[in-house]
């Protein structure tokens, strides 16, 4: 996969203890940051999104990345390149689409640049007073997984979507305007005296397990039966599908959250319902080869 | 200008009090934020900039609007959106010039995506810790107008390039690597005891003189003949060429800097020469007519 190998080159010519987690943690700012980009025709087309639904996903995502970290977001800058023929209109629904997502999430800057596709970047900053912040290499054998939300609903909106289709509400919703589990976070970081893991589910949530499992050096083992999702979603879709934003944390106690997998002894990897993977890639939404 | 209507329509739809300067100044967490995209053929053109150039100009415009703000460069984030035919000696390259323009800013995240075309996106974190924030809107009558570095020489450089020359250095460099000016920020932002103004270069030292007499509500009186600048470069160019990524402050005293002007009492606008401009609009480089 050419953007993992391309992060492999950044991480040694860069020689940075930062770059791992989707949050940098800045202790002596005591902040997170996290900076996601959103490209026309690679990760959206406007053909099936308004600027109102384009404002708030590009806003979500960086939202739902500090809630993977434990952080409170706080703050947010917004980068948008447009081509010509955009029109006030889209600038103003853009925006208003923005300021939903954001809650009490302040929009402090940013900038507006001339571009022939759009192109947004969105910085988000949270603050880590009073929360412990997360790692994707703290998960321990003996750690539960658990997780919020229900899993594949937006990648089976995306397909709806993709096929013409407007409705059921619940699918398109999901991929439109997900919800950053701002709540769970808080629950978690805000009570954690120990080190977790966490992760959003925005490129499936097998990969997110893969993910804290190879940076951890643990087997993670799920159970599918236990993962929370729609009947009508299959179980491809489920584990593979991306862009739920839901959030799946690895913690010594799943007290009463929904506990879908344990952490176990054994080679680096995933266990699903028994079958043990050491690699998904190949099941995984690919940014590259997507781009014509 | 379409760039200034559009901010004007995020200023009313947020209805926020920190658009306004190039950096955020967000005081509960003692920091300072910018974020600057860099797009191709809109920008930068890769025909007469190499990826390491295109690296460290990338970072250097984020650190640059650090300085303004008086704040010390701490932190920054890159995101990066490439077309398919780049490669591993593009990122290594890009990723050396950005370290080279970092100094002791350390790069601690961002995202990699696929594109059509080059897109460049960084943000960038400065401590308020001991230094004094400069805001357009604190010019006062009968402050200052100081300056550092010579002007015009980056836009002399854009010219020759554009006309497939690869030189003088000094010109052809300053175009591609312009330096930041963290010493003139430090000594202004570590010793004022009073409320200042500051701005980069970026878009020509007239515009950054325009911007903070409006911001500030004053009238700011230059003496062109007081300006630094190479002698083989006309005036025009020195007043309205940008991207020196030279600082201007308007200060209570000009100590032991090169005073170029003051505030004087009259009109919003700048007096050049004796001469009064209420706008300088038609005079800038305008991303949005240049993009096809």
């Amino acid at each position: 996969m050419k953007e993992k190998e391309f992060i492999q080159i950044i991480k040694s010519t860069l020689n940075s203890e930062y770059i791992g987690d989707d949050c940098a943690y800045l202790k002596s700012l005591g902040i997170v940051i996290t900076q996601d980009s959103l490209v026309e025709d690679v990760h959206f087309k406007m053909d099936y999104m308004t600027p109102y639904q384009l404002g708030y996903k590009s806003v979500m995502v960086n939202i739902s990345d500090i809630c993977a970290s434990g952080a409170k977001p706080e703050y947010l800058t917004i980068s948008l390149s447009l081509p010509k023929h955009i029109d006030k209109d889209f600038i103003k629904n853009f925006y208003e689409g923005a300021k939903e997502a954001c809650q009490d999430v302040e929009i402090v800057g940013g900038d507006l640049t001339g571009s022939d596709k759009i192109f947004v970047s969105v910085t988000a900053i949270g603050s880590t007073k009073g929360r412990k912040i997360s790692s994707r290499s703290n998960a321990k054998e003996g750690y539960k997984v658990i997780v919020s939300g229900e899993h594949g609903n937006s990648a089976k909106g995306l397909e709806l979507l993709l096929n013409g289709k407007t409705e059921p509400d619940k699918f398109i919703n999901a991929h439109i305007m997900p919800v950053a589990q701002r709540e769970f976070s808080k629950q978690i970081a805000s009570n954690a005296d120990y080190d977790y893991a966490m992760m959003d589910t925005s490129d499936g949530l097998a990969d997110a397990l893969m993910q804290i499992a190879k940076a951890s050096g643990v087997t993670i083992s799920v159970d599918t039966s236990k993962i929370p999702h729609d009947p009508s979603v299959d179980m491809e879709t489920v584990l593979y599908g991306g862009e739920d934003y839901g959030l799946v944390a690895v913690v010594p106690d799943s007290g009463n959250f929904t506990c879908i997998g344990e952490v176990t002894s054994g080679k680096t990897g995933i266990i699903i319902d028994g079958i043990f993977y050491s690699d998904i890639d190949d099941k995984l939404y690919k940014h590259f080869e997507e781009n014509k």
